[in-house]
């Protein structure tokens, strides 16, 4: 048992504690910059009561920038210029507000406005650009999830993506932790219900992949049984009605979860092959991720038969199954959860072509990859993604 | 769903990792005071080793204090004094190490030396002195428990006691939780059994009373799950073979996931009645907790029977009993644990006397009982008591 756990300092969770963002951010300054991540929030007056909320409790706000897409290397490179053009220092922090790819941008400027060897964030991410670290702390964050998914409000890492060249990679460091999570299950009330399906199957691949990772630990063990016993019930109702106060709590509490776990433990092939599938294919995170999980969960079925049992237990603690019979079962449980909310079978289905295979091959050798439970060698990741065209 | 959940920022946990502290150190500052909390440390060479790896690291260090007795008031007041007199300013941090008596002064004395609205400790614990809060940061702290027992080290509240007028209070909040834990399951290796019984009962004791207070969150609970589950068979283990790396390690984790689950949970009537059991009676914390647990467990059947079951499950998957069979097995359970390691079944082996009942009852209403899941009233909590002499 060796382990070197980092957590967020200050979680605040519960419905309608959105209300609650004004004395919350007090303790992180008196001036926010606002980095929002999707264009509904605005419509949807979202960003209007939190600027207002924010003035009540005396604090100034502006808003930087709403972001609707996966964030590139030249938006956070634009959007750290925009900020350092309107900070002026002592009192300043950020509060990200909306998925992950809000999260994650603001995120990445908190680091990129205080470390400045390079203009583009490009030389801080992970194997490409110069490899720089960062050394000065961030600016202070606050993270406002408003889907449950990416758990990005917990996590260490931003990632950033390129198209040309294709890549999608993290810039990472304990210090980008939000210094606060305001986490209001509410918010995500008016989440859609295909994007509540697939940010929600990337919470589950977040918990299942952290679980069985070659890095996993104990401490975000124990978060993800109980992650997945929340969330793989509560998924489908979610989809169903999004307005369920009891369904987008779990979600919401069980991202988070995933956040946490999978900052200290890693991930694993689901989540390897998503970058590509994403920067190739432009298929979102959350789906890449979803259509890859029962595959992810069969090919580590061999190293992973006693912890696929174990989670089976937890979720049904009447199970009488051996271990073997609980592995099969609770791999059809997730692809029967999978079919239930509409994620599509195949890659065929999102447009994927036996000609790109080779560059998602190539492209999926990264951080996460790495986590995954036993190797997976080249010519078998080629037959594995064949077989789901 | 509803909570605020706070962390310790970083943990590094591992066999023999004491070894990093230099390297580890250096996050947090270039001048080390130190307050240990055992006079073995000095005698087996723990504090030598310790200041020869900060000197290692370009660290310089001053070892201000050894304690061997649970801190009181006159000790933060006079520990802060001497802080005083030694501390620079910028690039001073403090360092914790110790069982819980150690950890708890060095945390009460991190936030006095910058907090001094008053000249004693007393006027900021809870309920005694003239109530004033924290209101300027500690100074950094770095917790490395040699015990695997109060999870002090994870908490925000350092306990403080007093013997005339007797009392135990607490000094609260969630600015003392340390900046950095160190946790190095070896060095509790030289702990004698008698000791190694009662602290790991201790962090048991927190784990079910965390589990089970009227302010349970989820997340607690998923850690005091884990920890259950590796501390039940690890403690007897721990108590019969001392320099056992795999009980040693189980237990320390436990006791940190117990201190993370009630600084954010609270606890019950077992810790409740310990305060004045110690003030009274002289019965060290771990041993009062221990010996209150099964008699606590019994008086909140009725309203935690659910519960104590889905600990049972968690401990033996198998199990085909019944909720309420399955509770009653699990109060046997942890009896026979306190009989296996040694632990007295009755208070008044441990000198406790029928006069003494009206003041532990009177001493029993703080913080920790205000977590119990169902109200005891006085003439209950005599009753139990006395059932104990
Ligand atoms: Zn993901
Ligand atoms: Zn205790």
């Amino acid at each position: 048992m060796n382990y070197d756990f980092f957590a967020p300092r200050q979680i605040h969770f519960g419905w309608d504690r959105f209300q609650e963002v004004g004395t919350l951010a007090a303790s992180l300054g008196t001036r926010a910059l606002i980095i929002s991540g999707s264009r509904s929030l605005e419509s949807n007056g979202v960003l209007e009561e939190l600027q207002s909320l924010l003035s009540r409790a005396g604090i100034t706000s502006e808003h930087i920038r709403t972001i609707s897409h996966e964030p590139e290397v030249k938006d956070v490179d634009h959007v750290t210029n925009i900020l350092q053009h309107h900070s002026h220092g002592a009192g300043d922090f950020l509060i990200g507000i909306g998925g992950g790819s809000g999260i994650d941008l603001a995120k990445a400027c908190s680091a990129m406005i205080t470390n400045r060897e390079s203009e583009t964030v490009l030389d801080y991410l992970e194997g490409v650009g110069q490899g720089l670290q960062l050394t000065e702390e961030p600016l202070p964050l606050m993270a406002i999830p408003t889907t449950a998914g990416t758990g990005s409000e917990a996590t260490k890492n931003a990632v950033i993506s390129s198209y040309a060249p294709a890549f999608k990679k993290s810039l990472r460091s304990p210090e980008m932790i939000p210094d606060l999570i305001l986490c209001d299950p509410k918010l995500a009330c008016s989440v859609p219900p295909e994007i509540t399906a697939r940010t929600g199957m990337d919470a589950i691949t977040q918990l299942l992949e952290s679980y069985i990772s070659s890095r996993a630990q104990p401490l975000p063990q124990a978060l993800s049984l109980q992650g997945l016993k929340l969330a793989i019930p509560a998924l489908p109702l979610a989809v169903e009605d999004g307005s369920s106060r009891t369904a987008r709590e779990n979600m919401a509490h069980a991202a988070l979860l995933s956040g946490i776990a999978l900052a200290n433990s890693g991930l694993g092939m689901a989540h390897g092959v998503a970058p590509p599938l994403g920067t190739h294919c432009r298929i979102p995170h959350g789906l890449a991720c979803a259509v890859m999980l029962p595959v992810t969960l069969r090919a580590n079925r061999s190293v992973c038969e006693t912890q696929y049992a174990e989670i089976a237990r937890h979720l049904d603690p009447g199970l009488t199954l051996s271990d073997a019979e609980a592995a099969d079962a609770f791999i059809d449980q997730i692809q029967a959860l999978n079919d239930q909310i509409g994620i599509p079978r195949t890659l065929s289905e999102l447009g994927v072509t036996p000609e790109q295979i080779p560059d998602l091959v190539a492209g999926s050798r990264g951080n996460s990859m790495r986590g995954n439970p036993r190797e997976i060698p080249d010519e078998e990741l080629t037959q594995i993604l064949q077989g789901l065209l």
